[in-house]
């Protein structure tokens, strides 16, 4: 798949899988929510209870500042399969112009979080490398 | 979510997201089937001409033998949010009884596979942990 339908398939995607590394080496993998501008995408720690899971991916970035977010689509139907991957370095964002504009994107882009506004650190990856591909 | 629902839920979805670490260190993640048995998880490479894609995955458990799978539950409901995820070091069958077997697990959960049965390397992960989380 061409580089611009994975940006429009990924930027679309209402759930992305956020793959980092841990601090001791091994792969780490959570579901998130995430909002893409240019080559720039971005998700928050919400602002739920944080557990020690939500904070993992923080630890993980601090550690190894390199993402990869997958999103896919599944059914029965196999022929009916994509998935899109964006990769490239990632850092945490806790404060100033861009994790403003990384939480206003997350709020545009999805109405649940109007209730309750993301307000804390942002994983940022600035994606090096888009892939995809289409069972069709 | 105790260990059991994890289990359950994870044996039941039907596409997973597997988290491993590249040999050099980066993370990488892939939306796959998989076939659970008791402590034990599996997932192939299928018949389809493979891509580099495709074998990158082999070549990450083979320099990091461990991995993670996680599958979740999206939808715009944000009550009805839920993720499931297996944890254990992984290797990689290319041939005997446990690659068999696991073959067979695939096929018999994935009617899809009928057509095209899987026959490459299989992905073994024995899991340590399992951890899950339900909005509700």
């Amino acid at each position: 798949m061409d580089e611009a339908p994975c940006r429009a398939r990924l930027s679309a995607a209402r759930v992305g899988h956020l793959a980092t590394v841990r601090p001791d080496g091994r792969p780490h993998v959570v579901a998130c929510c995430f909002a893409v501008q240019g080559d720039r995408l971005w998700t928050a720690v919400d602002a739920k209870p944080k557990t020690t899971t939500r904070l993992q991916r923080l630890d993980n970035v601090r550690a190894h500042p390199w993402a990869s977010l997958l999103a896919d689509h599944y059914e029965e139907d196999w022929d009916e399969l994509w998935w899109v991957r964006a990769d490239g370095p990632a850092a945490v964002l806790v404060e100033g112009a861009e994790h403003e504009a990384a939480l206003a994107a997350l709020v545009a882009k999805y109405p649940q979080y109007a209730a309750a506004p993301p307000g804390g650190p942002v994983i940022r990856v600035v994606v090096q490398r888009w892939l995809g591909w289409s069972a069709r």
